[in-house]
């Protein structure tokens, strides 16, 4: 190509800076920063076919600073992907446009993963790099063989998570993973000594990262950078010194050009710093004409690789996987079939793992772990190795005290697609991981977080280790699936519903305590997919209707015979999922909850939010303050839940309506 | 004292061992792995002294491996504190006993914060060494002049937090902050190296701290390590390499002392290991009496400590400010009788900014800060110099991107006394430092969490920066305030009040757009202390009551006005705070939400909890789905929260019931 170099990075500049400015809102100094990094990397490094942005061994390119959002903006719409055109980059941060704010995976193809809350894009990175490797170790050089790329900044760095990611990264030797730091000294509040002192390098080192510096203005340099990192068996950290805002004559190197458009009179300063005499929006036909050649270095490279996946006797289960469809026996109906057949009291954790076995049997693509709580959330099956440096083909992972870093790197597992990541912790330590669980319903990323010791149930650990606001907090996270199983069927159940919800994450909400089997029949539907059913009829004239969840269905069951025996009939309503109930027609939903009677709501945890199904007429009972430290039975009669309290309150609320 | 050093750390073993086999429950292993690091600790360094628990000017002692929690009960049982008595051992982990499964410090005097999730016990030191360093650029070091101590394992260090913790401690070189790392190689799944390769040492050098290890079981060579931690002017590590149940003859070095009780039969053999022949829960008198003596070396220093303070002339103000009373003009009253004078549209960003400059001028206990966003949580008043390693006196803290770290610290600055910290992230990063939020309530710490950009009001940075959930999951957090005012005047209210809740943290959330002042008519009381309160009422005779907050109160005031001309009635019922709402008497919130009128609330954020005001006959306006990225104009559009949209709704539920 005859195009300069700089010419190729000031498209990118040029396009970032304009897009801001029209948008008057948005970050223009980091993309304007890393252009030349971003150029480097693009046209000579990345391994991808802009016109097969779904090519499953491209390399994975994250912008983990996503608020540097048109950099990616700008480098898929001039490596010739189908979006984002010139009319959306003008569209830049408007609404129906993909040109988001921050880069959103489901709005373009191209952006692997959901950026913009800082740490996250690098940690999910860990989560890519780990499934090409076990990928790799699945099906082999032919097939799998491609490298994770970053763009961090000096935030991704700061953040709690970073540590987790890069230790984890480190631990497993992740050699395909390369981080291209964002070294500009200047985070939003001014220059970075204002809040760390951190030898970043020294860091990583102690991690086991390979570390290399480079000008990141100077081409030759970050080609030298880049090679020695792929040269590097470890993941690699490349430091790029860059200036904020690059070009820009009177903001470049501060943090006015971090968040906010750079105003027409900068804009003008620049385009004549950079030499760049082209109106707003305008690329030069050569430049345009260099990056799509660019662009078109992958074409070939995807077309051998179709040859070999064609030849490739692994070729059918390999397309399976990557499009993300069930195996056969995905729905664990045989599995259920036995438990009914054979009642169990065991704790849903448990159950857990007896599904787990049934799950990981049947299904090659699930990968395994735990933070650090392998026995106690259940998650690992007899027949799992663990995945480690040594065996990428493992099926387990020990994640370590990692809560956030785990779930961020189910993420990136998921969305890398090929595997199906679970992963556990107990319920409360959902929010240590809960910005990740976001991200992931905000991304639709199948990762399936297993919480174990789902309430005061635990026991002696006491308030610090007791959810009581995590489901309700949990349940209003848009497009997440929060299940609470009541036994071991209902985990069953529960379990085949998370690994088909393919656009989306779910969550079990599993017991430390034992639990009766309270579904003992045999259905030819899963009824947990309608988020609530009837479990048991009243036999007198109903008048009440327990909804529990849980390990409180079998309590709410136990209250409805002595009432049942005084002739007030009960009906036992087991709700393992809210939103999959809400989503049920109207029918169905007054059915089970119909307005002659009095609902009663009957969960460990805070009442908030049962309100919509108690309140037109219904009792709460739950517990809206912290747990305490006691055995499990002291604790459900100190907060009364409890059969015998249950049916006093009943008693008494339907005697005041009398 | 003639009584040898292992006999004083086979007390604390003995005792948790016992403990935790007594309860059948708990974790025997740290306690007997840093029995020997803590009785060097306590016996000849730590400044304490077990009558005067509260006395301001003691050391503080952390132990954030809090699941370790017989170690510190066996410390303040045998050095003479008040509790827990031999009795409370007997009862660890029972009902109703201080003697919690994790430290509680609202249930015992001595123990400084709540730990047990990992990771916060050491970030929240950090906070406590911070304060110390303020309160002696303060008051000097006559009256302020202390170390803070910590008791970490691997979890906390591989936690992400810690990352944030250390390196803040790093910047901010706080060279009184010691941590002692039991360096047993041993998490719950088995050795360390399961999940990490990191090189501790070398990456706590890299944040700039001090680092010396030492044997752990050799008492001189962990002397010589504190007199070197103390020596040095950075913060310290200090590795203590030791054996996790040191004692115990088959199970010590290895994770099955970790967390169970170690059984009758191992614990004999540590009987017999250990040469201590005593039965369970007994402590020979020379024993106990060296303990006393030790505990009673710090009567002699809090004596001369008293003398100071009473010679000094700030002990008036040092007092109050340890005993966090507020000075006059806490109530901001003057203030907002100016706001009412000169009414004024701001965001309530904005309207905090101008409140803190009337707080932090009234009250010097005030240390803010924010996460790398100060310009635009408005956190900083004019006057505020930030806190720094060479300015502790400063009253800004730059706490970088670190949510987590900044909220942690927050709680350990405000159990330490003496200060109210308050600090500012964008309201969708609470969940990044929710698990230090929740933690604050369970302990009751007066921090004040200011968070900004707290709707989808934040426009084009789009749904990865939108909270919709985060209202709702705070609200559900016990014992925290969450307010969300909607103008200058209720922003001061909500200030006032959290400020003077001192038992339990607050958070304001606040708007980045623009929004009239709704309140302009003086009162005599805060309104906002009821949690809501009646803003406007029905001129036509009432149908309807909007009920709203924040940003939204003026929109359904807007709403209000065509239904009125209409003659459909409307009052306009403003909540800042449910939980102080809910805390009103039945007749109050009847009043304002009566049965015979539609109730419509309208929150820019999930309508899930809404029902609990809405449901008996109501109507839920908000947003169940992730915001997008557009201007904030289309987006108010497009989820349907203008004035216009919110009458079509209202008319057609009021139609339909017809």
């Amino acid at each position: 190509m005859t195009v300069p170099h700089d010419s190729m990075a000031n498209a990118i500049r040029a396009l970032s800076m304009d897009a801001v400015e029209r948008a008057k809102s948005g970050h223009p100094g980091m993309p304007m920063g890393m252009a030349d990094v971003a150029t480097v990397l693009f046209t000579k490094y990345l391994k991808f076919d802009p016109s097969r942005p779904d090519w499953a061994d491209r390399d994975r390119f994250v912008l983990s600073a996503g608020h540097g959002s048109m950099l990616i903006y700008s480098l898929l719409h001039l490596t010739g992907y189908a979006r984002p055109t010139l009319e959306d980059l003008k569209n830049f941060r408007q609404l129906h446009s993909p040109t988001a704010g921050h880069p959103e995976n489901f709005e373009l193809a191209g952006v692997e993963v959901t950026t913009g809350p800082l740490g996250q894009g690098l940690a999910m990175a860990v989560g890519l790099a780990i499934a090409e490797r076990h990928l790799n170790a699945n099906f082999g050089d032919d097939l799998v063989d491609h490298a994770t790329w970053v763009i961090a900044g000096d935030g991704d760095l700061m953040e709690g998570v970073n540590h987790e990611a890069a230790g984890l990264a480190g631990h497993l030797a992740l050699g395909r993973l390369n981080v291209l730091w964002d070294d500009n000294k200047i985070s939003i509040d001014g220059p970075t000594d204002l809040s760390t002192s951190e030898d970043i390098a020294k860091r990583y080192e102690a991690y086991g990262w390979h570390v290399v510096a480079c000008d990141g203005h100077k081409p030759a340099e970050i080609a030298k950078a880049i090679e020695a990192a792929q040269a590097d068996p470890r993941p690699s950290l490349i430091a790029c010194r860059t200036i904020i805002g690059y070009g820009a004559p009177k903001k470049q190197g501060t943090s006015a050009t971090h968040g906010s458009p750079l105003g027409a009179e900068e804009i003008a300063g620049t385009r004549t710093a950079l030499n760049w005499a082209h109106e707003p929006f305008v690329v030069p036909d050569d430049v345009r004409d260099a990056w799509l050649e660019a662009g078109d270095r992958g074409k070939s490279v995807s077309a051998e690789w179709d040859k070999r996946l064609a030849a490739s006797a692994d070729r059918a289960e390999f397309e399976r996987r990557m499009k993300g469809e069930l195996p056969a026996g995905a729905d664990l109906k045989d599995y259920i079939a036995g438990l009914i057949a054979n009642p169990q009291t065991v704790a849903t954790r448990k159950a857990s793992e007896m599904a787990l076995e049934a799950i990981n049997a049947a299904l090659a693509e699930t990968i395994g772990g735990s933070a650090d709580l392998t026995g106690s959330n259940n998650t690992k099956t007899k027949a799992q190795q663990p995945l480690t440096r040594d065996n990428y083909g493992g099926r387990y992972i020990y994640y370590g005290i990692r809560e956030f870093g785990m779930a961020a790197a189910m993420n990136g597992m998921a969305l890398h697609g090929g595997v199906i990541p679970y992963g556990g912790t107990f319920l409360v330590f959902s929010d240590y991981s809960r910005p990740a669980i976001r991200l992931g319903a905000l991304q639709r990323a199948r990762a399936i977080h297993v919480m174990t010791h789902d309430s005061i149930g635990l026991g002696e650990d006491g308030p610090t280790h007791q959810p009581v606001e995590h489901l309700l907090s949990l349940r209003a996270i848009p497009n997440l699936l929060t299940f609470r199983p009541a036994d071991t069927v209902e985990t069953a159940e529960c379990w085949a519903l998370a690994l088909a919800q393919a656009d989306g994450p779910s969550l079990l909400a599993l017991s430390r305590q034992n639990l009766p089997q309270v579904r003992t029949e045999a259905s030819d539907e899963n009824l947990s997919a309608k988020g609530a059913y009837r479990l048991v009829s009243a036999r007198a004239e109903r008048k009440v209707v327990f909804v529990a969840t849980g390990s409180e269905v079998h309590i709410a069951h136990s209250a409805a015979e002595p009432l049942e025996l005084e002739g007030v009939g009960c009906d036992v309503v087991s709700m393992p999922c809210w939103s999959l109930f809400d989503a049920q027609p109207a029918e169905y939903r007054a059915d089970l909850l119909p307005e002659d009677a009095l609902i009663v709501s009957v969960e460990a945890g805070v009442t908030m939010g049962w309100d919509r199904y108690t309140m037109v007429r219904g009792l709460r009972i739950g517990i809206d303050s912290f747990g305490a430290s006691a055995p499990i039975e002291d604790l459900y009669r100190h907060f009364g839940l409890t059969p015998d309290a249950i049916v006093a309150k009943v008693k008494a609320r339907l005697s005041e309506e009398r």
